[in-house]
């Protein structure tokens, strides 16, 4: 491949750098067509914020001048289908073989192992860049893992094909999670 | 009275100040007690802020420097209780004899409408500090007012105390509210 005047590729780093967000705007686009279409509500939880110091400049109009970001202390995403409560993070790699275990914070797994005891439906939804897969992973499968201290850290992408649910990429909605969740516990 | 100094009346005007955060602390202690006895798993969602400008003072540290408050597009609360998806807001009222409409933000009560209508337990807890009680009101009682063009702009105190269910300020949970759901809607 030719790079004649280099644009192409730092066109090629850029797309690289935006992949991160990629899967949450799927997933933000696809829970809207959910909400326009009355099939679910489900929201993304705003991003956890310390506001340290607040100007006025204007009347009405608070100014954050300091603040940090905070650890979640759940899932980013939330919200009822069917009359069930549903439960999920979301989560990029670009591991070929499995999915590392430290991507997705402790209290995210205690948080989704204390919903799926209630009764919740909770899960994962992984995206292997390289295998351009999606799949919806049962907070059952990743506690196997994540409970059994002697074993491994990451979960083999093997599971993912056998234990895990794949979500097909469409045009709109883009990864219609939903339809995958109906199946596998809805019905 | 008489304010010798000053002092006292600065004393009044600050823990006037914090009452607006009373409802919202004694909601977030209960909440702990849910989720300390796993009786339900409900968060407090975080308050949204648009980012705007960060800068990295020092490394893996970053310092948002510029940010403003957003309208929040859903209620503060959520979660699952005996497998029930759960949706609230709480307010805090100066008023005697109504509780004003405009204390609600319009996408608050369609969010909540949307809820209820996907099988979710949706209300608003409501603190009449003049009365010094708290009510649950399922949303549609609210729906009645809100979706009466012509009618009047607030919900009468008297259907809180007929339509309402009150809840009881203890020590520990402070707000018991789920019990009070549990009675009228799980039972």
């Amino acid at each position: 491949m030719k790079y004649p005047n280099g644009r192409k590729k730092v066109k090629q780093e850029n797309n690289y750098a935006n992949l991160g967000m990629t899967l949450e705007k799927d997933i933000d686009l696809t829970n809207q067509y959910y909400l326009n279409n009355n099939i679910a509500v489900i929201h993304k939880k705003p991003t956890p914020v310390q506001v340290v110091n607040v100007s006025y400049p204007a009347r009405n109009k608070a100014k954050i001048v300091e603040a940090y970001y905070k650890t979640p202390s759940t899932t980013d995403y939330n919200g009822i289908y069917l009359g069930k409560y549903i439960d999920f993070d979301v989560k990029e790699t670009k591991a070929k073989t499995s999915f590392p275990l430290r991507n997705i914070h402790p209290h995210q797994i205690e948080h989704l192992r204390k919903v799926h005891e209630h009764g919740g439906i909770a899960f994962i939804i992984v995206h292997f860049k390289i295998h351009n897969k999606y799949f919806i992973l049962p907070i059952d499968i990743i506690l196997k893992y994540w409970d059994n201290k002697q074993g491994r850290k990451s979960i083999p992408y093997n599971d993912f094909l056998t234990d895990g649910y794949e979500i097909n990429f469409t045009y709109h909605p883009r990864l219609d999670y939903l339809k995958v969740i109906k199946k596998h516990y809805l019905t």
